[in-house]
C-alpha cells in the first residue's frame, strides 16, 4: 500500500503509526468484539477512551486545573460564534485580523455585539504579524480574538499581544500541539482536529473555568461551554471516533518525547524548506521572515505557469496538495507534526532539481 | 478477531463488510496514498465521495428533487435548535410528546418561540404513541414536530400525524433507512448518523427547497440551513471520514436491494423477538402491541434481580449492549439494519434456555 507525501492544508496528514493501529482495531477493539465506531459513548470502554485521551492532552500541554478541556463538534466554524455568545458579557470584543480566519471569527462575532478590529495585516494581503505590543484595547473588552497561526498566509505569532489585562481567546487549529505555548495566558485556545490532531468533525476546546458562565440568551443549548463542561463533553453522543483518533495522536506525541520535542523537530523541518528558499534564485516565499509559519509554507515562483508546472510534476512524483490556496497563489507546503522530515528533504530535493532544470 | 453480537442504542452495529472496507482502505484510499481522514475536503476524491453519497441517498430514499439533503455537525441535539431557528417565522410550533428525545426538543424549542405540547404520551412512561388523526394543530404553526421512532421507550409511528396543511418535521434518528417512507410528507427529516448509518458525529439533514429561507436574527452562521444548502454541506470542513463511512453503508443498502428489502428483513428480524416476547412466561416487551418499534425492543421479566441476571449472562455470552435504558429498566435489543438475523435467533434461543432455568 504506497503512501505519498501528503502536504495538505487540513484535513492532514497523520501519523502513520496512529493510522495503523486503528486499522488493526477497526473490527474488534481490545477484545470487545467491535469497533470504537460501534460502541455506546456512555460505555466504559469509550469512556476510558475520552478520559484518557482528556488527561493526556493535559498531561501533554500542561493545562493547570483551573482549565476544562471540552471535545465538541462543528469545527472552528461552530467557535466563531461560541466564543461571543458564551463570553460577550458587554457585547465588546476585539479582534486582530491575520487573515480569512480571523476575519470570518470578527464577521460572526459582529452577530452578537460590538467587534472591534484593533488591528490588521490585511493591507499587506497578511503577509505579516502586525505589531501587537501596545493595541488600543477596548475599555470594556470581553475578550481579544488571535488566529495564532494562519493556514493560508502561512504567519504564526511569535509572541503574544500585549491584552493589557483582557483574556486572550486564540484560534490555535493550524498550529495545536505543535509548539510549547502556556496556557496560563489564554482565556480559551479552540482548534479544529483536522489539521494537527486528528481527523475532521472533532475540535477541542481550552477554557478558563471562571470564563463558563451564562451564555447570552438565544443561545443553543448545543452551543453552551456550561452545559458541555458539566457533562464532561458526554451532553450528547460526542464524535466518538474522531476522538479515539485524536486520543491515539496525544499517545503518538507523548511516545515521541512531548511537545517540546515535537516543536525542536518541526522547528528543524521548517528550516529546511526555510533555508532552501532563502538560497532559491527560482522559489520565494512568501510571508516576512519573522512571522514565517513552522506549519504552513507558501512559495511561488512569481511566473504562474512555472508554479502550475511545478505543481503538476512534484504531484506525479507523489508530492501532494502542494497547490496553493487561491489568495495566495503558487504553492504551499503544510508540513504539520506528522510530516516525516524526511518528506520535506525530498521536497527540497526536488526543487532544486526543477530549479536546475527551469532556469 | 472475534465479533460480538451488539444490541447498542447507540452508537450502534454496522454492516461487516463496511467496516472491513474501511479497514482495507485506512492506509490508502484507492490509491490516492492517503486515509480518507487525511484527505482535504476541497479534493477531487473526497468531493467524489460526497457527492456519491448524497446521489445514493437520494436514490434509495427517492428523495424528490425540491428537497435538498446535506451532511452536517452537531447531532440530533443541534438540529433540536436548528429546527426552530430556521422555520419558526411565526414563532409557533407544535409538538408531539412521545420520549426523551421529543421532549428536548420541544424544551430546545421554547428558547426560541411558542412550543405547544399537542400530544403526549408521557401518562403511560411512553409506552404508546398517541391518536394523531385529529390533533389540535395551531393557527399559525410553523411545523409539527414528532421523533418518528423513539429509542429509548421502543415506539415507533405507524400512520404520520394529521398536520393539517402544517409542515411536518421528523426526527428518524433512530429508524433511518429502515423503512420505506414517503418524503413528500415531510418538510424536513433529521437523523443523527450513528444509530442506522455511520459513526456520530454526522447529522443527515433532508428539507425541502421552499424551507430553506432566512433564519431568526442571532442565528450563527452554522446553524443556517440556506449557509449549508448553498455550499452543498462543503461551508466549513465537514466530518469527512464519517460521510463515507455512510457513503458505504448506503451502497451496502443497495446492495442489499435497497430500502423495501431492508424493511422487509427487518420486520422478519423484529418478529422473532416479539413473537417470542409475545409467548414467553418469563419476558414480556414494554409497548403496546400497535406501536412497537422494529428497530428498539425494550423488554423486562418484571424482576430486577432476574433482569440483571439475564444482561451479566447474555453479556458474558456475547450478546451485548443488553441493558435497558434507566428509565424504562430491563432489557432492550436494538436490531438495526446491521443487525444480522442470526443474531436475533440466537438471542432469542439464549432467552428460552434462560426462561427454562429460571422458572
Amino acid at each position: 500500500m504506497k503512501r505519498f507525501y501528503n502536504f495538505s492544508a487540513g484535513p492532514a496528514i497523520l501519523p502513520e503509526s496512529v493510522l495503523s493501529e486503528a486499522q488493526n482495531e477497526m473490527m474488534s477493539y481490545k477484545n470487545t468484539g467491535m469497533s470504537v465506531m460501534e460502541m455506546s459513548h456512555r460505555s466504559k470502554d469509550f469512556e476510558e477512551i475520552i478520559e484518557e485521551a482528556k488527561n493526556d492532552i493535559i498531561h501533554l500541554m500542561n493545562i493547570p486545573s483551573n482549565y476544562k478541556v471540552l471535545f465538541l463538534q462543528g469545527g472552528g466554524s461552530t467557535q466563531f460564534a461560541m466564543v461571543p455568545m458564551n463570553l460577550m458579557k458587554n457585547k465588546i470584543a476585539d479582534y486582530i485580523i491575520t487573515g480569512h480566519w480571523a476575519e470570518k471569527a470578527y464577521e460572526e462575532a459582529k452577530i452578537f455585539g460590538k467587534a472591534n478590529i484593533i488591528a490588521s495585516s490585511e493591507d499587506l494581503n497578511f503577509d505579516y504579524i502586525p505589531d501587537v505590543s501596545n493595541l488600543n484595547i477596548s475599555k470594556d473588552a470581553d475578550y481579544v480574538y488571535i488566529c495564532e497561526n494562519n493556514t493560508i498566509y502561512g504567519t504564526q505569532y511569535k509572541k503574544l499581544p500585549n491584552t493589557k489585562g483582557k483574556i486572550l481567546v486564540s484560534d490555535q487549529s493550524s498550529m495545536f500541539l505543535s509548539k510549547v505555548v502556556d496556557v496560563n495566558n489564554y482565556g480559551l485556545i479552540f482548534a479544529g482536529a483536522q489539521k494537527n490532531v486528528g481527523p475532521a468533525g472533532t475540535v477541542i476546546v481550552i477554557i478558563r473555568e471562571d470564563l463558563i458562565g451564562e451564555p447570552l440568551p438565544f443561545t443553543p443549548t448545543m452551543l453552551r461551554y456550561n452545559v458541555h463542561a458539566k457533562a464532561s463533553s458526554l451532553y450528547n453522543t460526542p464524535p466518538t471516533y474522531g476522538i479515539y483518533i485524536c486520543g491515539k495522536v496525544f499517545k503518538w506525541l507523548k511516545e515521541m518525547g512531548g511537545i517540546s520535542v515535537i516543536e525542536k523537530l518541526n522547528n528543524e523541518k521548517s528550516k529546511i524548506l526555510y533555508d532552501f528558499l532563502d538560497n532559491s534564485k527560482l522559489f520565494k516565499g512568501t510571508v516576512v521572515k519573522e512571522d514565517r509559519s513552522p506549519m504552513n509554507v507558501p512559495f511561488v515562483t512569481g511566473d504562474a505557469a512555472l508554479d502550475k508546472k511545478f505543481i503538476e510534476e512534484s504531484d506525479s512524483l507523489g508530492f501532494k496538495n502542494l497547490k496553493g490556496h487561491k489568495t495566495v497563489g503558487g504553492m504551499r507546503a503544510s508540513i504539520y507534526n506528522a510530516c516525516p522530515k524526511k518528506a520535506i528533504e525530498d521536497l527540497v530535493s526536488f526543487m532544486e532539481k526543477f530549479e536546475k532544470e527551469n532556469k
